[in-house]
């Protein structure tokens, strides 16, 4: 795949960003495209403004990022044509001089400052916190402040804004985790080390139904490393389920078996075959 | 059930405060219990400050709300006792007097903004949106506005506020609904037309193991309504399987089905049973 524009979720100093730059590795000319919302990104790439696209998908701690599968099941023809698995490190910053027991006022996202609870609460206590936009705006908007102040920051966005940092992965969860789907125009080639998203519908949603499709990947013996519901959006109790397998769709048992739900189901939809990628702290499975 | 103290999400004038009054209704004298978190919620009827709470569990758009699976899965060993639907209806409001071509600024939380992106475009192009912390703080915030500022509101926080209504059922979507759980110290007792919810996890999640523990239902011609997955928040790519099955858990085929797949599988949690609800714009099932 030549790769040359890669679209993600800005601003710059993101987690987004830390993916883009973990697809661009080994590419020569690259150029960086940060846009304002999950659907600019498919925009971006569906109309060649750029080559490429990664969206966050799923959080080990917070699950599936629905937006994104919403945007893949009812908005897209785009195919998933790869993956990236980037720890999730939070970092405490401040302006050069200060020092961890001077900071009165603490910038995150929301969902950060809930990553960091303990940290927080043993380290800054009685700290008076303000939520900021995204990991990247919480240091310059500490930076900015001229009362004693502190953010939560992706290491990253502390390079870009020259903020100091004060402590590191400072999460209680060591481990957290988020994966990125790269989108593209086409999926991938099989690698022989590959996987395949799909999702399907049916207007009953008995027991039996679903067990028919997923019965039909264990006689293949396929192994499936995902399976998510999302509202059909017509009538409460109505799902699409999103399943991931491991194989390519281009493989003799994935074909057969694809075939064989796609004929009982309602509504189905391939997304794309891919690369696995492992987790960096993740044992192989 | 005897009922004394409903709590619920507050602040009063929320959806979720509908559903404390639709479950208090044909009950003489109840206390509502208007409370900051989802969390605080759980704590009040853990220790019988309140006797039952309502929780949002899922919304017919957005899917579930993972933060009520989660505290299912891991917090709390409270049961749920019932299931309450609820239609999502918003209504634009201001103050007594002004006319819809006279708004300038629009008060909204961001959900129901984009629920209602339609009617915003068309009746209120060029309108300067300010986001609210919830639908009940928007017409409170639009009344002490002193430009010409009007809200999306519910039905209840326009009573509350004293807003006068300029448009009803202004969402893109006319038959959303959000059903909700009623939490307890104990289920209910089977009435003949129940559901039990529950969940169970393991380590390998390959399609044969979860298709065993869903055979196991169609075997025992048990209707599965709703099968979700939640992180395991240890490690990515290992999931929780959140099911909502029709029966109760004292029917005697209930109960064997669910001791099979007790055996089967690692973690295993009923958070109970209780009457089915039907949403008020679906047909029967």
């Amino acid at each position: 795949m030549m790769m040359q524009t890669i679209a993600y979720l800005g601003p710059p100093g993101t987690f987004s960003e830390e993916a883009a730059i973990a697809l661009a590795t080994a590419q020569p000319d690259v150029v960086y495209l940060p846009l304002s919302s999950i659907p600019a990104v498919v925009t971006a790439i569906e109309t060649d403004a750029a080559t490429v696209g990664v969206l966050p998908i799923e959080n080990m701690l917070e699950g599936s990022v629905n937006f994104t599968l919403d945007l893949l099941i009812h908005e897209t023809n785009l195919r998933i044509a790869g993956e990236i698995v980037i720890p999730i490190r939070q970092y405490l910053v401040t302006r050069a001089g200060l020092a961890l027991p001077q900071i009165q006022v603490l910038y995150a996202h929301p969902q950060s400052l809930g990553q960091c609870r303990r940290f927080v609460e043993r380290c800054l206590p009685g700290v008076a916190t303000v939520a900021s936009l995204s990991n990247s705006a919480a240091p310059a908007e500490a930076l900015a402040d001229e009362r004693p102040s502190a953010a939560i920051s992706t290491l990253r966005a502390a390079e870009i804004t020259g903020a100091q940092i004060l402590a590191r992965d400072i999460a209680d969860n060591h481990s957290n985790v988020t994966r990125f789907i790269v989108l593209a125009q086409q999926d991938a080639a099989p690698t022989g080390h590959d996987k395949t998203s799909f999702c399907f519908g049916f207007r009953e949603d008995r027991a039996g139904v679903l067990v028919g499709a997923l019965q039909t990947l264990a006689e293949e013996a396929i192994n499936m490393t995902k399976l998510e519901s999302r509202p059909s959006k017509e009538v409460l109790g109505q799902y699409i389920f999103l399943i991931d397998i491991e194989g390519h769709r281009n493989d003799a048992h994935v074909a057969r078996a694809l075939d064989r739900i796609a004929a009982r189901t309602g509504m189905f939809k391939i997304f794309g075959s891919y690369p696995r990628r492992q987790a960096q702290n993740q044992a192989g499975s």
